[in-house]
């Protein structure tokens, strides 16, 4: 069967249900009601403070076959899914699922325990390096796909118990004893904990592990009403891999070209206007865009209203400099912003859900006039991966990319016409993240293409300098620097269909084939 | 059939089904699973901004039958309850349950729309005055009993499933075009929101009604994600009835005699101690027990972990000189306490289910060390009532009294032996809200009486100088003064049942029945 952006979803994928296909951005209307956890009783004298994970999963009872999530607010430093993983290896539990927010080069690991069947399915947004190989590489050693979904499709499919976790595990850098947490404090503080609060409050049973039980957590992220145990552990994370340090604007020509034509679309279009309100995605030329759209903010002598993150210390400054009135985060990026949630009450703590679930009454994505974002390959339907390399290796993450394209007014991709000897304007991208529909103007270094269903668009940045030009040009430029690529040939079998895409509103947008070279 | 305590309750309560009876504090297991509001899903260019109550009506779909939901952090100074049902009874809806955290004097106006059909059926936490009046006259005017909950019971029916509410319509003193809303800031602010929070979190659909919409509010206490429309008008309360100015300690002697005993009895029975957590109930003599304990802390230099509030000036004040690491608030009882709750970080809000709800992993009453709670009488059994008068009819609260008493270790009541001519220690209370399993102490100004099932209790008090005694020598002091009371006598008709109580598990602790006399 072929989805509306003509994207080929097998009949049957081995292991999945009641698949969907993506019929629009906006096109199904959520039916069902929101999941409700089993309810317990707590009693006065309960101590939620268990001894050791090993109590903890026995006392939450994990088993065979069950699904356990985690957040990725840990980074590229997280312990908290290694020590759980040996915990439940320990005990001989075979056929996990592991549902969690993001994966890191950190988590490679995991290799091991899919291995000896301990976890034999994965549901991420993200995940890369020697993982991503392995997988891509051996899809048939889970028992179903990978499944791939953006941070409000997760919040989504949590809300609705098409996600249903039975047993969540959650690194928190500050509890108390009763179980109110908060990822602002300690000695593994990371900031914002947008993905966890979504969890902790659907998940069926809730286990805090922290390096930092202190007496009463405020302001809390997490409530102890959603907590069943805490474990308390030496450290939750290595800080050199929590964080990254403040994050710096690029000096590469490339990147500041990037961003700078970026910012001129944004103003072009009049959408830099008094009051906007954007949010610049991770990737260096998103980021670097804050330069210049500060300098184009000054020149202009306007004030945006909010911002989203992913924040940085860049953004956060301008939020300090009153560039901006608000900025909701669901996720912080580097230290300067995580003293910046934990200093500015106008540094807004989200969850995932109120960040980007398409399916509440309105998450703040909503609500974005701008959104800058970056690509591995788009093509010539507008169709962008942030996914796969351009071997069809996985290599990235859904993140809140089709998320905020979908709600934002103008949403820019910002990626270089050319990497190493390859063209990244395709016929075809190699997998679907986000849809064409979502997408308003892709800017390369070569020139700028505008998706020509914005005629308003085109029309604004006509008398422009800007160096536009049809899709198919920007296409026939790269090609003329490093020739048209050879494409990729992928296995058709249902047994070697490596991960399906789930739009965020849960249907499939796309589907991850074996590439045959592998 | 009687319940565990004794009480007759009617098999059949007409308008009721599925009653339970009351088994014990802790008797009965929770089953089934959090309520899930239907899915629903907001779109970019979505405006929840509406122009009047009249269309948050038609879009919400507020029709016959249904049951809507109140807050009353506005307190006597609500007129969100009045412009609601005005709004509802000019397009004709019949047969609404209100189901309201509490009622003040202010609703008086309800016996109107009561007497027109438009409103058949109550469910509360208090109701007093000429509303009392009329419904205990007049049960024939609803078309089943009211439900008088406390407050966790009532955060646990909501989210359980058992109250389900249709459309809260909810008072915001500040809320943003997103729905983000906060007790705290603007002309109506009340403090903290802690029942909104529950209600938003389970209604199907969120009405906010604010008179301050804002750009940007944060911290938020109620988060866009569980709101559907918001209507601005010009005041959501009269600023003399929400606030109440700073409570004050009484200058009583009565009221100071009752305090220091029950500061006497923390001390000698060794709950008084460094770390102490503890709750001071509405009521002068429980506010009033404020002053004795601050001096007591004073002299034995120790300090409090945390209070939990209905917070007053008087508790934030020992919150902000350090006396306390943290104080936990559902509601903010006056204007000092709402100004704290803005200021000290450390002055926490928490929902109602966090404070009190019997069936989550944990509120915070569950590690309660002491509460001192007031009383309109009590009995030789040690239950209380808070909720009838001496000639039955309904005047008062259930509020947190059973909640509290049942997490707390040490349970104090307070209460004078005698009110105008009548003894206050009774054969049986009028109605019963707090079992006397969870009452350790009953205090009057002629004596103290222990609860005989609190050995522990009685052996260390037994050198003290506190003047104790039985429950039936107490009784017999009372008597000696204004002799034995006449008992009240009641219709035994299954139509003339006023009220069910519902001790916070759900289960039927007692009911109110008309009295003969009127």
């Amino acid at each position: 069967m072929k989805n509306s952006i003509g994207r080929e979803i097998p009949d049957n994928i081995p292991g999945l249900k009641n698949l969907r296909l993506y019929e629009g951005e906006f096109a199904p209307l959520p039916a069902g009601s929101l999941y409700g956890k089993t309810v317990r009783q707590g009693r006065p004298g309960d101590n939620k403070i268990l001894s050791s994970l090993s109590e903890a999963i026995e006392k939450a009872n994990v088993t065979d076959g069950m699904t356990i999530s985690f957040h990725h607010h840990l980074r590229n430093g997280d312990y908290i899914i290694k020590m759980v993983m040996e915990a439940i290896a320990a005990k001989g539990i075979k056929d996990i699922t592991i549902a969690t927010s993001s994966l890191n080069p950190c988590h490679e690991f995991l290799i091991d325990y899919i291995e000896d069947g301990t976890v034999t399915a994965l549901e991420t947004s993200g995940l890369r390096d020697a993982l991503g190989k392995y997988l891509t590489k051996n899809p048939g050693k889970l028992k179903k796909p990978i499944i791939i979904r953006s941070h409000g499709g997760r919040a989504r499919a949590v809300e609705a118990g098409e996600l249903k976790i039975d047993v969540a595990f959650m690194g928190a850098p500050a509890c108390d004893r009763f179980g109110n947490a908060t990822g602002m404090q300690g000695p593994s503080a990371f900031g914002a904990m947008g993905y966890a609060m979504t969890d902790c409050k659907y998940a069926e049973k809730v286990v805090l592990i922290t390096d930092n039980l202190i007496d009463h957590v405020y302001p809390y992220s997490i409530p102890q009403t959603d907590v069943d145990y805490i474990v308390v552990v030496d450290q939750i994370g290595n800080p050199a891999g929590i964080a990254t340090g403040a994050i710096r604007i690029s000096n590469n020509p490339l990147t500041l070209c990037l961003a700078e034509y970026a910012v001129e679309i944004m103003d072009e279009t009049g959408y830099l206007q008094e009051g906007f309100s954007c949010q610049l995605g991770g990737g260096g030329a998103s980021l670097t865009a804050a330069k210049f759209l500060r300098e184009k903010m000054d020149k202009k002598n306007i004030k945006g209203s909010f911002g989203i993150g992913g924040a940085t210390g860049i953004f956060t400054q301008m939020l300090a400099d009153g560039l901006f009135k608000a900025l909701y985060d669901i996720q912080t990026f580097d230290t300067a912003a995580a003293k910046s949630l934990y200093e500015l009450p106008q540094h807004i703590e989200i969850s995932a859900s109120h960040y980007a679930n398409p399916w509440n009454p309105g998450p703040i994505v909503n609500d974005l006039d701008i959104v800058i974002l970056s690509a591995t390959e788009v093509d010539l339907d507008f169709n962008v991966n942030c996914m796969t390399d351009s071997n069809g290796i996985l290599m990235g993450a859904s993140g809140g990319h089709s998320d905020t394209a979908a709600g934002a007014k103008l949403s820019i991709i910002v990626l270089p016409a050319v990497r190493g000897r390859l063209p990244m304007i395709r016929d075809r991208v190699q997998t679907v993240i986000t849809p064409g529909d979502s997408i308003d103007a892709i800017v390369t270094e070569r020139g700028i293409a505008i998706n020509p269903k914005r005629t308003d668009l085109i029309e604004k940045l006509k008398d422009s300098k800007l160096p536009l030009m049809t899709i198919q040009e920007l296409q026939q430029a790269a090609y003329e620097l490093v020739g048209k690529p050879r494409e990729i040939q992928y296995s058709d079998k249902p047994e070697d269909i490596v991960a399906v895409i789930e739009y965020r509103d849960g249907s499939i947008i796309d589907v991850v084939r074996k590439p045959l070279s592998l």
